[in-house]
């Protein structure tokens, strides 16, 4: 039993914490809104986020983040990547003693295209004992309701990894497995949100599953062709944190990227499916991240492409699935041994 | 412009029908019910099998094989896989040239662990010119309705794979690739059938995406296993007959073996399953083909091997989800290095 803070009082980070606190553990669920942290230890419910479910007891809401963290060890991070660094530089003023930081927001950063684990490592410093990744297909609203799930957990050091491993792990519902290659596990959840923001608009145009399946399965492609470039294992891209997380997302009306493609698909503007959505958007950052390293590193990533100038540039959806649809005759097995590997040779 | 013939006028086969007419081909479809015939050819519908679709002009039914074959030279085989051997027995005895087949029929023969390619090559012999696979993400319903579509040629004989590309390729809808893995083509198509049988139980019995997610990409796995052990190049498994037919065949309501397996999970038995659905599930043949298999070759399949207890051996189904979810903790990688490596190893 070990006393343990989530920062971020989301969807994804309570549903985590009520894993958690099933487990036995103590939880302390920090959120910088207080009225959400009174309704969690008042009521036990947090209806914004996760409608319909009774919070457990293990769990503890608080609104000031330094009371949280006060003599606590392992932390998860739950907010959304945007936020990241600034919740880390208050974490900094509160904290004495080095901490594990399980990181479990997916992205990329724009402009220092850095993976969430290099933004903690910057952040925290010395402070810093291991920083974990917990990836894989997870909806937060199922993980609440008790469904079977599994997950991947990640690190530099495989014994943290394992660790994390047993805190979440249970054998009613929660499954966890660990991969030792960090680049590829935080890479597949990032990379995935592109995809489901492009499945999205092709189910918003009115388009089918033959034509969602085709994406998904060339957006698997590019992802790890991308990934294996920056030094992931293609291997993992075939598992949990690759095909299960892509599928799940790109499925799923649970899905909050797929849910905004699906907008932008029947006709809605960026601005407003932002606006109405409520929540956080990752895709949206992560596919301007990707696009600017697929043209640094040469990589060619043709959904990217294409998403990036619906989104920043305007392009109409219909014209940009439809090229996307229209290229020539392809010899397919060919263009896959390029995705995985031609990155590999250039090494 | 060609004359080519279509044996089974199922929704498959007229769907492919109607993509040949679409590129100004005369196709003759053959089915064995006289009066289905006539529908096609008196009110130019098929409603049990495409319900809503009007066939285009360039389709002509035939109720009489020889007649359908008559100087033709591309034959398009859309029969259940149960039913090859005997249509091929009937098709020797009309033709007296060499003939090209199309297989588009998805499945392994129980006992004899033949691919259909291979089915093929035994019944005609030297009345077989080349044998072309055609399989990919591809509901017929979908393909009726001209929404965008993408699936993959195969053969021994590359040149007449490029030669069925040009004939179903079109650049309004549907869009086939080449790949020269004749062997992973064919086996990702049968396999995939399994995986949504498994899948459609996991829903029926109310388990959520996170689940299914999980199972498939384990699922994914396993195919990948079977079929490297048989010589496929594990890159297939990973293109559109692999990952792309895996997704759309598990997540989509219109497809029979999805339907069938969530039938079982809603506590049907096989036999009220296959009577109600009146339409051939190709994956519980695929399962005993594929389980005899993994036990021959010593390869490790447990969802198969599980749906097997379910099929034939009356397990519960709730039992056999539970057992697959309940084991202990793994190291994701070193599980996908063993089945894409390991196999190789071996040889």
């Amino acid at each position: 039993m070990e006393q343990i803070a989530v920062l971020g009082a989301g969807s994804w980070g309570t549903a985590l914490a009520l894993v958690l606190a099933d487990n036995g553990h103590q939880v302390r669920l920090w959120g910088h809104r207080a009225e959400q942290i009174e309704e969690i230890n008042q009521k036990r419910t947090n209806e914004k986020y996760l409608p319909g479910i009774q919070l457990p007891e293990g769990i503890v809401g608080y609104a000031d983040l330094c009371q949280a963290l006060d003599h606590i060890q392992t932390v998860v991070l739950a907010v959304p990547t945007k936020a990241i660094r600034e919740v880390l530089r208050k974490v900094r003023d509160c904290i004495h003693e080095a901490i594990t930081i399980v990181s479990v927001s997916k992205g990329i950063e724009p402009d220092t295209h850095k993976r969430v684990s290099e933004i903690v490592e910057e952040e925290l410093g010395g402070l810093l004992k291991d920083v974990v990744v917990l990836s894989g297909p997870s909806h937060a609203e199922e993980v609440s309701l008790r469904h079977p799930t599994t997950v991947t957990v990640s690190a530099k050091n495989l014994e943290a990894a394992k660790r994390i491993q047993d805190l979440f792990m249970n054998h009613q519902y929660f499954r966890v497995y660990t991969n030792p290659d960090l680049i590829g596990v935080e890479l597949g959840g990032a990379l995935k949100n592109i995809i489901a923001l492009a499945a999205g608009i092709t189910d918003g145009l009115g388009y089918g599953d033959n034509a969602k399946a085709a994406l998904i399965t060339r957006g698997l492609a590019e992802i790890a062709r991308l990934g294996c470039t920056l030094g992931a294992n293609p291997l993992t891209f075939a598992g949990l944190t690759g095909v299960g997380d892509l599928i799940v997302t790109c499925t799923s009306v649970h899905s909050r990227n797929w849910r905004a493609g699906h907008l932008l698909g029947k006709g809605k503007k960026l601005d407003e499916v932002l606006e109405s959505m409520g929540m956080v958007v990752e895709g949206v950052r992560t596919t301007k991240a990707a696009y600017q390293l697929a043209k640094k590193l040469g990589v060619k990533m043709p959904i990217t492409e294409v998403l990036y100038e619906v989104l920043f540039d305007g392009k109409d959806p219909k014209d940009a699935v439809d090229s996307l649809m229209s290229r020539g005759k392809t010899q397919e097995l060919d263009d896959l041994m390029n995705i995985l590997l031609e990155p590999k040779q250039e090494k």
